[in-house]
């Protein structure tokens, strides 16, 4: 069993760590707030005073933050942990971040001797919770082999997808393809509604045939053509609409920086913003669904 | 077992209209051109010397034609089939062309008591010849009970979709997806590259998470991550380009007919004629791919 | 001075017809409603019985209707005015319509010897009262010279833009080119807004630099920037957002046709669209600056 | 007159230096390279060891650099500018960079009582010569007034775009606007060409019709329209591709910073980069024309 340091403890980082904690492990919690902590020491964590005092002896450290200037923040900087990290000890950042700040961290890790892994995960807090989630990982291969039992704890999927920097940019990639199949879908489930089809044959059909895709498998965005899936609940639960932007955004940025041709995901992104500027931000993303809608 | 009446042998009418042979059906066949007709002939079919010739006491007359104005031609008009077809018999066309005219015809069919049927295929010539092909059909209840047994002997799903016109609006819906999540997926694929990831293991990992669709599973656009496809044989075989853009612009039509909103389908539709105004027209529709490349 | 026949009397049509007879033609006026048949009347039109009683011995016949099929309706067919007209009266229709009509009825002209020109007009309900108007006119040299004084009556800018079919097909472009810049300009506009900037200011830079457009000159789609504009008088007067949807479509049917790249008039086109959907449609065009807003 | 740190003498900066010199002021020049430095000197210029050396007892200091991290290094840091430079100076930032270090720059800037003014140039390599720029300027009401005068040795438009990083901001919206007009205008006349009309009637209707833009009246961007513009030399001089892609990259940055909804912006930044990445970047970005031909 290995000694860990978990900062950030928000809906995803809460129940990671928890299930560290039942898988074994020896866990040192921290976050600005007081709450999550106090839950997980009644677990079994012990809660650390700050960040810095958390990483003491520890084998791993995991962070789950919400944006770039948040790990940057925490890593880097005179009193950060990249000064007072030890060399034994390895970083893995879960947080779902810009792949520069990514790879910022990354060389300046290399710099001074550290170990760094990026490991963005899929899955939600439903995926967090019940330790399903996908984790797409940016490692040497030593490191990745150091890190894929302890992530196993956490997920099902344990992804290498290449060196320092390339889970992040996986995640990027695989969520503008979501983006632009959510909407093109839509669409499509839209165009046929607007001809007299009905969504459920007419999904039944694509599922079927050349059209398929995850949304149409697990989370057909038009109401009541599944069950138990956020459309036929009003759009409530799933991932938010601004979730997906914020990745699209993320995605947009690699493609700004690396000269890219991305029609389709740059247009999804104007769609998503143009929903969540009309007030449909919080609630699932498959609401996008509407923005095609005849009435 | 049925007597057909076949009319238009092209690549796709020929392997069809076999198949029914072989499954011991009575074919009468007729084709502007004089090949297909002999190579049928000498398989069983009766050759007819005109297409009003061909529908003689026939239980299906079937029509496989390129496109609207040429099933127009065929059905509609003074000396035209409607005008000298039984009512017992029931007509099928397999063209895939505009909602618009499929409309016409059963409104047309409607007025002058005759039962028609729209019935584009999808598969391929691949699936025209091994008998797998998908039917997406427009007819009502009775008339899809009476074609579907027929249409079993060339193609393995048979989807009711809704009343006349239907089946193609079906196809349309569909193979306008299917020409966003290629150029999408082309995209974030090109994206990972361009930011050094691994086209195979960023397809596995897409594959396995949310970006999952019928392109990563079966037709993966970038050269040599799947085997057997046409993006490994230099974009050879396959579904050519042009076809795609044919299909997406009648998608297009039913979309500016119902005033629908289809940013995604309308723009994918441009990048594919861009593409072909290139040069790439008779490629597989998979080498969109290009189009996003870095160099 | 020429005898006229004039069939359409909508809100485009009665204006025009009334600056003929200012001119001093000789009107004879058809229109299936009858008030502004009356309203000319009164101004000195004879009322035509129908529009085949209207055209005899006329110089000019000019038709001015909504759509392709009507056009066709009142040309084509037995009873219709191609079978009826003199080869010596030139038919000049101002109609905005698909490009695929009035190549159609220009082949069907040139088959039974008849002159047709076709004259689609910009400059709305004002330039037609006005006498303003811009008309793009498809024509031979010979016809465009006998119908240029004519017209001229009617409007103030007389483009003769090639043969039969491309005035129709100017007015598309441009039409398409109108859609683009201001739903490019109402997104610079709001992206200056979201970031601080007055959009007064703003605007009065873009007019002045490279970003100058007929939008900023006299059309501006930010409330309060201009007077006299329906941006300030709450997007009541102007162009519908609907009657722009109208050309785009024309627009987008050639393009669809000649299998031309159009991906930013394609992409406008479906945010006209879902703009009209959710209720917007009988507003002036200009309103599309709404959907960018971030409130 | 004035004494003015000039730093940065590329293409730009060095005429725009010159022009300083030649209305009188007192120049301290400072670039990395030699050649500039020693052209300016025979002009009267000072030559500065470093830009550190260069900005004593100066009224002004301004700089021209290529992209924000060379303008955040020249000010920001322990040995830059801002900790060494008079409060009595001026520092006037013309380079045309994000509008978030331009942000950070002015925060910086007034943390620490120094004033700074964003002064981004439209005009090219042409106009700056001829000190004819365009000047977008952010800055207070007061910082405004005293640079105004300064600024007209250069350019002879100066525009007060509001406080600081307005500047920056206004020509990112004009820069994105000019990038959708000359794509937009270019797909208008190649579906117009593709349609049989002639380039040159389309241009002089759309001149003088709603369509009507700048790259119309100066910059048209189909081969043999007008005389004297890039698309008739070949797509030789003019403004590069590669820099209109910078400008849009910069204007898309501040879309996704600030939720915005840019969809034909965001498009056009696509279409910019695909032309670029089959080897388009060097020519002037009336290029783009080429994207949409059909052969």
């Amino acid at each position: 069993m290995s000694k860990v340091a978990f900062i950030g403890l928000g809906n995803m980082g809460e129940p990671m760590a928890a299930n560290l904690i039942k898988a074994g492990h020896d866990l040192v919690v921290f976050d600005l707030v007081a709450a999550p902590q106090e839950r997980l020491k009644k677990q079994g964590a012990k809660i650390a005073s700050s960040a810095l005092n958390s990483i003491q002896d520890v084998d791993f450290v995991i962070s789950m933050l919400p944006a770039g200037k948040h790990v940057e923040g925490l890593y880097l900087g005179e009193s950060a942990l990249f000064n007072n990290i030890s060399k034994n000890t390895i970083i893995i950042d879960c947080s779902t971040i810009d792949v520069a700040t990514t790879k910022k961290l990354s060389t300046e890790a290399e710099k001074v001797g550290l170990n760094i892994v990026d490991a963005p995960v899929s899955g939600g807090v439903a995926g967090a919770t019940a330790g399903t989630l996908s984790f797409m990982v940016g490692a040497t291969e030593e490191n990745f082999y150091n890190v894929k039992e302890l992530l196993a704890n956490m997920g099902k999927n344990i992804f290498h997808a290449g060196d320092a920097g390339a889970g992040q940019m996986a995640k990027a990639c695989n969520n503008m393809l979501l983006g632009i199949m959510m909407a093109g879908t839509s669409e499509a489930l839209q165009l046929g509604i607007a001809n007299g089809l009905d969504p459920k044959k007419l999904s039944e059909i694509m599922l079927n045939s050349s059209g398929r895709n995850w949304t149409l498998e697990v989370y057909n965005p038009c109401p009541d053509v599944q069950e138990n899936v956020p459309s036929s609940n009003d759009y409530e639960g799933g991932f938010a609409l601004d979730l997906m932007l914020k990745d699209m955004n993320l995605a947009l940025q690699a493609s700004l920086e690396s000269k890219s041709s991305t029609p389709l995901g740059s247009l999804s992104r104007s769609l998503y913003a143009q929903h969540s500027n009309i007030g449909n931000g919080h609630k699932d993303f498959s609401n996008i669904f509407n923005q095609f809608s005849k009435n």
